[in-house]
């Protein structure tokens, strides 16, 4: 993949590192081993108790910027590497997802000052709603490089360039097993459902899909010019 | 796109049909008369009161099955189209929608029933979670032709042939204007988001995006033989 | 209270009996040993796993009958104590609660079942919205001796016999601390609406409240000839 | 009523006043004509479109202060009567609610600002969920008069003087028809839950319930000495 498309940055959403349940401070560390530059979270960021002992120390990593005042991490961040910068943003949506701050007020914050000095800004907004992600695309149409969306697990197919410039994908879809449901065990997940009981949910073993995008920043603007899905099935190539 | 690929059976969702709110008699007319044989509804199927005088009498059109019994029109129906037929089923998702009937135990139900007679079984699943759609995919992988999602009006990456011979595709994406959100003016929704006041939303007028899937299916066995996702967009053609 | 009032069935509600978190068979054992001739349950019925050891074994014991079936335990059950009984039935509402089955259809063939042989009949409709519970009231008025509401914690001032006969509270309240928040650690409480991070919540200690109700039957009609509520606070009593 | 408690300050809820949806500027002027000196409004604010004529000139009516930045009408206001005056605040919960800026900071701020110049204190918490009022009651002890909580329409039976000297209720209860269902047409409502399909619910006729509050502030203090509930039933006086 890297070879293929050579990116100079590489970002990646960790909240269902750990089994499926928030990062770990080892787990994190392999990420940036792999070559990953930064790493955005969601509403699972907290699953895993150790965050709390290292995310203020990782410069690296973001939360959803909207958590309340006096959350500990980042909102936001610059990525460095390969000679390039991007700046990193992320949101979280508050429609099915718990009521924290107004993430549309908090981006134009966010981006309001970060556009002062960066021309290169990618959004994550990790929310459930397609109503909520693309109404965020259109609101910083022109104004940050790329809306991608995460949180849904699987990837949707509404890549688009808006007419100001900004690259926009309401989800950019998992990595894991495609055996099961969002990548835990299937017949656990269908318990769930059918029965109302409690279940406890396994990482799914199995065959894996790999879904990622790559989006061509031109750096004297920050306007997108081209984004591009990627969809990997084990034993099957999808890519466009 | 009909001469394109030529399908024997023509479905579409048409709960927001009517300005965004359910359908009407004469809409339904219009979509048969378009060559679309069949219609599925949603959450929506009740937003315009016409429905209730024609429903009953409209053998081409489903409503999710699992609304309470009692509830007017047909959730399962058969479409006979040039020389093929296709049991139709709608059922609705419960998360983050209306508390209504078990969605899988009717599958379990109603599939079991067509089963009996029927090889060709199409069943939308109109439902807001990702995890509950592919749940519902391989609840029913292997016992029916299909399981396309629809109610997110954006397209899934997802398309795949299930182990057991069901096509799936988490939601099948809309047909309407690109330029709004979800089909209606971006600046009302953006102002719904940001100021939780209550807003009117029109439909939006502007260039156009059209999304569907194309399965061709086995007779012999109702197993799927190739899903293809269509995604047009004004101005644009991406297909695969 | 027991002298005071000198009921001849005592029924609680024992969702929360273990530390909040559902019930053991120690702590059930432990309610029959001190008088208590039957308990319901709720949302939290499965937060202790311990209870799929017993509740086949307990008919003391009713469950909300309208999980699905093949739900472990009894969603109704009777009662019976000093000579006389009791038909026990449990029911949960759906608004802002898990989606399970219509709890109003459910009442009508369970009720309709028990009141074939039974005069004495008491519901515990375990519910959030306040339009539930009292629809649920009206609902059964005439066809059950009491529908009294759980879940909220707190009792409400709303005792009243229906014109058909049944009495109705929308809350019997809860018995526990009266100095945190439904029973926990009020900092916990207050922690986790204002940062929205992952707090453990704690039984709260400190000085006590005990709620409840009392119902006079017409053993002959099965109809409520009188509702008093109960309400007494550690070093005070506030008592109708 | 007046008679016999003398209240200085009359402040009532009017989000439903004009049939279930709102208010309009007569109501509220028939209110203000009654003798109510201060009304609090809730999520049904702005049902009625007429309220964005008159809001940003009744400086004695108050929307949820946690509105977003730029909405209409005061979120506190200082109401004089009878020669006393009473800061009023009205706050609405998130949970199960709309998303709106976080009640407990937005408490923090009103209340500190307030309390700079006022002694007497009235917080009206509009909210579904008692953990979230109880929460509130807690949050504010000892900086405010009385926390008061509307929007379930039943009162609740737990009037208390917080250790500090906050008067709390969880909920005031309503005024309306007692036939129904908080105060609609008790039919519309159970067609409603059991049928899931669109319902016109109409204001409910029938006998009357009352419910309301009277606390005794000490000025000098602004704590609390006393909190009564009263709760009247046409036909039946039921007061402690
Ligand atoms: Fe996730
Ligand atoms: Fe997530
Ligand atoms: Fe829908
Ligand atoms: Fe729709
Ligand atoms: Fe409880
Ligand atoms: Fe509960
Ligand atoms: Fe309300
Ligand atoms: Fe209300």
């Amino acid at each position: 993949m890297k070879s293929k498309y050579n990116p100079h940055i590489i970002i990646a959403n960790g909240e269902n590192a750990a089994a499926g349940r928030g990062i770990t401070a080892k787990i994190a560390k392999d990420f940036f081993d792999l070559g990953i530059h930064g790493l955005t979270m969601g509403n699972h960021t907290w699953d895993n108790k150790e965050i709390f002992d290292f995310i203020d120390d990782e410069p690296r990593m973001v939360r959803p910027a909207n958590f309340p005042p006096g959350t500990p991490g980042l909102g936001s961040t610059i990525i460095r590497a390969n000679g390039k910068e991007l700046a990193l943003v992320n949101l979280m949506g508050r429609t099915f997802l718990p009521a924290i701050e107004d993430p549309f007020r908090m981006a134009d914050e966010i981006v309001g000052n970060l556009s002062k000095k960066h021309k290169c800004i990618l959004v994550d907004f990790h929310a459930e709603a397609t109503s909520e992600k693309i109404a965020m695309g259109w609101h910083l149409d022109g104004r940050v490089s790329l809306v991608v969306g995460t949180h849904t697990h699987v990837q949707s197919n509404d890549d688009i360039i808006l007419p100001q410039g900004t690259a926009y994908l309401t989800d950019a879809g998992m990595v894991g097993s495609r055996e099961g449901v969002l990548g835990m065990e299937r017949d656990a997940v269908l318990r769930k459902f059918t029965t109302q009981l409690p279940v406890r949910f396994q990482v799914c073993e199995g065959k894996w899909q790999f879904h990622a995008c790559v989006v061509d920043i031109d750096e004297a603007t920050g306007h997108a010019k081209k984004i591009q899905k990627i969809r990997l099935l084990e034993d099957e190539w999808i890519m466009e």
